[in-house]
């Protein structure tokens, strides 16, 4: 069997996601196969130096296990995942799956090893289960729960090689040269590392392949153990297939690992920005030029912008599946009206589920003629507001920008809110909700 | 030779460091041991995906190597360092020497390759270079550009364990497991973990050998090779003692290591933070409220306070030394006074050349009763007070800090101004210089 074409999808993490489906459904590996997956989370984390296992270490406030759950649930050919918890976290598993609405989950306990954990997982998916509700699949992935990154791609491809050869699994380049050390601790010799790989996740297998090797491995296999590829070779005879991986297969191993994952999760859910505008048309000009400015400060980002009400249905219906950053802009008004309706909208939506949403009310006025009035104490309300909506994770922040008659002096009041909104929107802070920031 | 007691040094990056100097002077290898570094910074950074190479990319505004720099050049006992960097580099290289004031630095160019370069940094310390400023060292250190969080412990592990071995080189355990690809691209066999280990930097050689080696290196060599303690072994038969690393030594080297490497560094430079004091005695208890919530919102943190002026000698010096993150408590006023000399103090010192220094003028005020007032219009002076010392690297923010008679509100406050400042604090970001933030 070949490959069949790759579903033209983008990264699995964050992405477009529609709540209850899959969305635009990619290539699956063949209509027929029925593929499920099998997520070991027993593991203690000892590397990262923290209390907390590292699958539950919070990133943007919600568990890293989360976001791999999230990469696999929206790969529609993907039937059930099975996650291996210990005793101990599995009500915290529970209230993750309800809390984030993840589906096609089942829960089983995890062994005191990671082979152990794995071999509990197809236990639950064979069909020699009387109280199982799941289905043997024909195929079984093997992932990580500290791999969040994972793409459809490089699933199709083991998927799919695993189906042809029994076993297939993702590799990597070397990134360090490995050495053999003597007994005395000398440099016995070094590997070529041309001929050598690092084997990463996510694997799959037949499942008839993999359950039997489980089923007639040692007790020394399921303690100390570490390669799957190595057991479907040693107990089924079966050379797994090799797939070249992306470097967003990295494992989350040490507390460096979790700054990494949050910068990267940060960069992906700010590709994109809304900007709403319901301006009369001459103040128009300030709104672009602002979006302008914004394209400046964000690199590859991409800016869609529009007023609500009536005619924003379209765009009311784009930006809740895409965009996780929101420009309210108000020219010579202190009003809330429109960050209102906006703030109403994304509270009906169930965008804020996964991602802390950003919303900044800016609103151009000439702060320096009009003295501080009562326009100034309108917008402070903005402290009660933001209290109001942080409880369904949004994060709303005012920006006073400077609206002068010189249009040198506009062009550097502009140029600094820009740079506030673009910080605003990369950190996605909540400590600053509630703040009026002046440009 | 045994290895001598280590120095009770901190961590080399960035811990205290006196100008001019190497600080308390750790166990040197031995008094007589001569020790150079060799830093090849010739690389392309491919495997990063942006244009700049790796080394030269900014961590908090600052190029990456120049971290590297300064965690070598802290080591009393490496007498020179020699960095490798291709011709079109090398004035910005100078310019980095020059803008972060590193010392006992010579430059090379780079060759093609990451050997040639070594080579050609190893050359410039041989006692036949008739031009050569430099002497030729017993041991030579091989260390990389994008490993900037070296420590000086395991610096003089490798130097001694070298004098003594005539090679030595830092191991770490492997990540992921290691196997060996058949010519189809199956799995032939994976490797035993526990027998491998990832060769990491640095390592250190007596000069004689690994001179020698690299003097009979095939052009081959040079081209493809990649292990420096692989050539030792090789042309002169040494086999390198192996020394067990710590976490720190990963090397950066894609974009995600980038992230890490900035949010390790902001955590190290937030580790304590220095409160001035300058208040009558009936208003302590504020102060000392703020600090018991801030050492709550920052783990680990060592709090410093009291008052600046003539009493505050001692404190000057010991917070020039250690600390990055000031905030200077002013109760029932919105001068500046006690912020400005602050910042004087700053700018008279070099505290700020290698790290962008916070500073959060803290004005507890009973805003809801003034109404806006002239304290206001004074408080948004730190516009142009913080635009001025942006230049010198120092990021000053403003924050108003609600000051009722009510106990239970002024408790609420504190608790959300003390979340402000930590988060001004651990984030750095210039963005919100000259903001008022009001708690």
């Amino acid at each position: 069997m070949e490959p069949g074409p790759l579903g033209a999808s983008g990264p699995a993490e964050p992405g477009p996601r529609v709540r209850g489906g899959c969305g635009a459904a990619p290539a699956a590996p063949a209509a027929s196969l029925a593929v499920a997956a099998v997520l070991p989370a027993g593991g203690s984390g000892e590397r990262m130096g923290v209390p907390t296992p590292k699958q539950f270490c919070p990133v943007l406030e919600r568990p890293l296990i989360s976001y791999t759950l999230q990469a696999l649930e929206r790969v529609c050919w993907i039937k059930d995942i099975v996650v291996s918890v210990t005793r101990e976290n599995m009500e915290a598993m529970k209230g993750i799956i309800q809390k984030y609405q993840h589906k096609r989950i089942s829960l089983v306990e995890a062994g005191v090893t990671r082979h152990r954990s794995i071999f509990n997982g197809l236990k639950a998916l064979a069909e020699d289960q009387p109280d199982s509700k799941l289905s043997k699949p024909e195929v079984v992935i093997i992932h990580d729960a500290v791999r969040p990154f994972v793409e459809e791609d490089i699933l199709l491809k083991v998927a799919t090689a695993a189906k042809e050869h029994g076993a297939a699994g993702a590799i990597r380049p070397l990134v360090s040269t490995v050495i053999s050390p003597s007994a005395d601790g000398c440099l016995d010799h070094s590997l070529e590392r041309a001929r050598h790989r690092a084997s990463e996740m996510p694997q799959a297998f037949l499942y008839d392949v993999i359950y039997a090797a489980y089923q007639q491995c040692s007790d020394y296999d399921l303690e100390f153990g570490t390669e799957c590829l190595q057991l479907a070779l040693k107990y089924c005879h079966v050379k797994a297939k090799l797939v070249e991986g992306s470097p967003d297969l990295w494992k989350v191993t040490y507390k460096r690992d979790l700054y990494a994952a949050e910068s990267i999760i940060k960069e992906r859910i700010s590709q994109h920005i809304c900007i709403v505008m319901d301006t009369k048309e001459d103040e128009e000009h300030v709104g672009h030029h602002l979006e302008e400015m914004l394209k400046n400060e964000l690199n590859h980002v991409t800016v869609t912008s529009g007023p609500l009400g009536h005619a924003g249905r379209d765009l009311q219906q784009i930006i809740l599946e895409q965009c996780y950053s929101f420009v309210c802009v108000n020219v010579m008004t202190s009003a809330f009206e429109e960050t209102q309706k906006l703030l109403n909208m994304l509270k009906e939506s169930h965008l804020s589920v996964l991602y802390p949403v950003v919303v900044i009310s800016v609103h151009f006025l000439d702060y320096k003629s009009v003295h501080f009035d009562h326009k100034m104490e309108n917008l402070m309300q903005i402290r009660e507001l933001a209290k109001e909506v942080k409880e369904r994770n949004i994060l709303l922040c005012g920006l006073l920008i400077y609206y002068p008659q010189d249009e040198q002096k506009l062009q550097d009041s502009l140029r600094q809110g820009a740079t506030i909104i673009a910080t605003l929107i990369k950190e996605r802070n909540s400590a600053f909700i509630g703040q009026l920031l002046v440009a």
